[in-house]
């Protein structure tokens, strides 16, 4: 029963003085069940690499349906068989799959998606971020999803953040399978946002892309065949054994807990801290999310 | 002579019709030689690490003198004889120096700096960024360097962003003497600024740090001494053999050259993407800096 801790500490936090000096941390590890979500082990994908390492993404089906729809499709038809990561861009992104393979698709794949880069924003329930975003006229977060939006224009996209997955593609109007996948590894190239699918984000093991040698070729690539980086499988959770499923909740952010961390994400107040920012960008904000049981 | 190029480029970009299609780094190919101002060498810190690679490391005197003087001290005191990288948390920082080591400063280094966090905003020559800043009034550029500030509480700061290098500290009021130093290697984490001392950033070799095995303890401290990454040398370019030194230049900020690269940097319009983004956050321009000569 954490409650009552949380709500002392929401009260301390409506408050004029910062008494709490809790840290964003303390809002996890302090947050009551009812705050978090459990992600459908549909939307979870399990990349293990050959020479040992998991990387574990969730998938947004709600906001790219082909393209993730094309995902699960690959996975189940054993595409990515033999699939590399074979680009690695300092500050910027991890990619992988069968890159210049002719190999054929999965019947079930859509070969060229639509778009899938914006949504409409009605009907979206937005917990706004609080702060200026320098790309779109609001920012906020759907469904535990990091979002810009502009109302006026109508539209809502998810953000590339650290972290964020995304669909390569060549030039446009091709959309990318789904087959070549990345993962950003530095700092958020938000340029990227509404001009490619974003399909999900890793939730655990990013360590396991961020920290592999960069590739030395134009864009990242790497040079010799023999530098890829093998992976063994990529899998839906959903089609593994139950025993061995890996099983993540997301927090809510719709909830009272989120809203107290990202007052805290914007405005560090523990002993570290002189002056508290009083302001956050969308992609630092690190929507919690974690081992479930 | 590439003048005319440029000229005929910025020509383009000003009038309606985006028809030239350059990239920011096309501007940095046909940029003229006097968009660029010479790194001075007593500003060079380079790090060679013992199992091979080098970060070179650009200091910023005129935003925190006295912990940049520390630094020249310590690197031409041999303070850093031994010194390793003990630290590595993912998406966030490198950290290296003697860590719990109680060897004693060089004479003449001061063993309690100033804050130097931030500067008065008044007498700086700001190129706005031209975007909002999440984390204060307005942000742009200063003598190379990306700044935030805030016009009527009268402060100006360097942000930190990726590559940035700053000295790690205890809580406050310890401001850190330089000994031990830390470079961003995630996402900008703002929330420091205006928190820690900004001493510079890494011009050169940022992926050797990036690319290092994260460390499994709190806040990325390497678990056992072994996986320490030792560090061969620590040395200014200017107390080096002038054959060997390092030579570097940075874009004038100041520049129209600049100006084109960063509304290019906001405005993505070469082939691949479909819609620019009409914004870039100040960590997402990226101040051009190369090898001179």
């Amino acid at each position: 029963m954490k409650l009552p801790l949380l709500v002392a500490a929401a009260a301390l936090l409506i408050g004029a003085a910062p008494a709490a000096k809790l840290t964003p941390n303390d809002i996890v590890a302090q947050s009551p069940a009812s705050a978090w979500k459990a992600i459908d082990p549909n939307d979870l994908l399990v990349m293990d690499l050959a020479r040992g390492g998991r990387v574990i993404i969730q998938l947004a089906p709600q906001f790219a349906p082909v393209h993730v729809a094309n995902i699960r499709a690959l996975a189940r038809g054993n595409y990515w068989d033999g699939a590399t990561i074979y680009r690695l861009q300092d500050n910027y992104v991890a990619q992988w799959g069968l890159n210049d393979s002719d190999k054929g698709f999965p019947a079930d794949v859509v070969a060229k998606p639509p778009a899938e880069y914006t949504r409409s924003v009605k009907g979206l329930s937005i917990t706004p971020l609080g702060s200026a975003d320098p790309y779109a006229a609001g920012a906020g977060f759907v469904n535990g999803w990091p979002m810009a939006f502009d109302r006026k224009a109508g539209w809502a996209d998810l953000t590339h953040c650290y972290g964020t997955v995304g669909v390569g593609r060549d030039l446009s109007p091709d959309t990318g399978t789904g087959g070549e996948l990345y993962a950003v590894i530095g700092h958020a190239p938000r340029q990227l946002d509404r001009n490619i699918a974003i399909v999900g984000r890793v939730v655990e093991g990013i360590d396991r892309l961020s920290s592999l040698p960069r590739g030395t070729e134009a864009l990242g690539f790497y040079k010799d065949k023999a530098q890829y980086v093998p992976i063994a499988s990529i899998r839906l959770a959903s089609d593994m054994p139950a025993a061995d499923r890996p099983s993540f909740e997301v927090m809510d952010t719709g909830s009272r807990t989120f809203a107290n961390y990202l007052r805290l994400r914007a405005n560090r107040h523990d002993d570290f801290y002189v002056r508290p920012a009083g302001g956050v960008d969308v992609c630092n904000v690190q929507v919690p999310v974690r081992r479930k049981g």
